[in-house]
């Protein structure tokens, strides 16, 4: 196992029982990329059915596909990931959990990719303009948290593009940013079929957004009701405590 | 009084004290228009500062300027509202309530409106697109709440036109109309600033949005935490009871 991680890599057990009766492992590295909930609830929220051909943008180091093998019956997933080492890790991910069959890690531009035609498309990019402020000094972070490899605008044209008809999109993002994610998802005929709000805290703002596009679907839109992280004790709800815990 | 109502028409009293001392009331009539809850809820979430000019599109028999007067310090408050008799129930409303200083009530229909810049524009507009379902055969319910008249991109246009450089607009739709409404924004540069969703009850998607856009603002969206209408008990909520109530 030792030349199986690289410096500075751990292996974090994801409490999620594989369907190859696995227990689902992820490799991390909190200088390159560790997952954050954004993307837990991104993979749990995400409505994906039974042969559905999955894609995840923005994979990072493969987290999203490891938890939707686990959770759904999706055909097979794919995950693009455009920085070499981290698309490693998530590769190694897929080969150390036996799933090599189930998910594919391909190290590309989503701006260049051309893939298939997807039923779902699942993405959590970064979420910050380069303008938005602060750039971390550390690249990796810097790509995963500022839009300095692609724009939300890149994305949505790139899910247009590799979306099957009627298939749909599920991207979790900042609310600040909605405005622009609606225009953009109208623009590229990727319509905004529902949003639900996630709160830190009941009485508080969103901190994020789940949304749902439909390739050229009609215009309505419906919002669910607020998801909260946390209850007033600051332990996860029972919601967000199911997404942690595998499914019966 | 008997001459002062025509027939249909009751005087409704909204226990709310006016600035000149008077207890304000309202001329409603069932068969014409009658004022809701979404009108109350935009009248007092409505930011209005002191000395601000104020328009208000699709304005009924008057309720939102009714509101505006008794609740804040605009300077000036315009009511637009394109049908006449309807209009004139509001005209007979601001005189009976001694304000016809402060409140100016127009016939016009708002596509043509040439007014004045205004530092806020408030509008509860028709939510139905003339597509979206069964419409009313009672012409008057028809026009308030199918966009016969005017559709939501006419009113952001024409929001755009009457705002003032950075003036704000304050409107309540329906949440499935939200994404009509941001790229409509977007298109005519009133960029969208805050959106607080409105939700019978907790736990309950929301019925109604409120949207407060800028002009020519830069994009950065604000969500405000769930306004809701009723608490478990089927009762008001505390932030709603004081929109009906005078504020000290």
């Amino acid at each position: 196992m030792k030349n199986f991680l690289k410096d500075g890599e751990r292996i974090d057990d994801l409490q999620l029982k594989l369907k190859n009766g696995k227990s689902a492992k992820i490799i991390q590295n909190p200088d390159c990329f560790c997952f954050g909930i954004d993307a837990v609830l991104l993979a749990n929220m995400a409505r994906v059915k039974k042969g559905d051909k999955v894609l995840d943008l923005c994979t990072g180091n493969g987290i999203v596909p490891l938890i939707l093998a686990a959770k759904t019956n999706a055909e097979k997933i794919y995950g693009v990931e455009i920085q070499p080492d981290v698309a490693n890790m998530a590769q190694r991910s897929v080969e150390m959990n036996g799933l090599t069959e189930k998910i594919v890690i391909e190290c590309k531009d989503l701006k260049e990719y051309k893939g298939r035609e997807f039923d779902v498309i699942t993405c959590n990019p970064p979420y910050k303009e380069v303008t938005g402020g602060k750039i971390s000094e550390n690249r990796h972070i810097a790509i995963a948290r500022t839009e300095i490899c692609c724009t939300a605008e890149e994305v949505i044209s790139a899910v247009s593009k590799m979306l099957c008809p009627k298939g749909t999109m599920f991207m979790i993002h900042r609310p600040e940013r909605l405005a622009d994610l609606i225009v953009y998802m109208r623009k590229y005929g990727v319509e905004p079929k529902s949003l639900r709000f996630i709160h830190p805290y009941m009485g508080k703002s969103p901190t994020m957004v789940f949304i749902e596009g439909k390739r050229s679907a009609k215009p309505k839109l419906i919002i669910e009701p607020p998801l909260y992280i946390y209850d007033e004790n600051g332990d996860y709800t029972a919601e967000v405590l199911e997404f942690y815990c595998q499914k019966p």
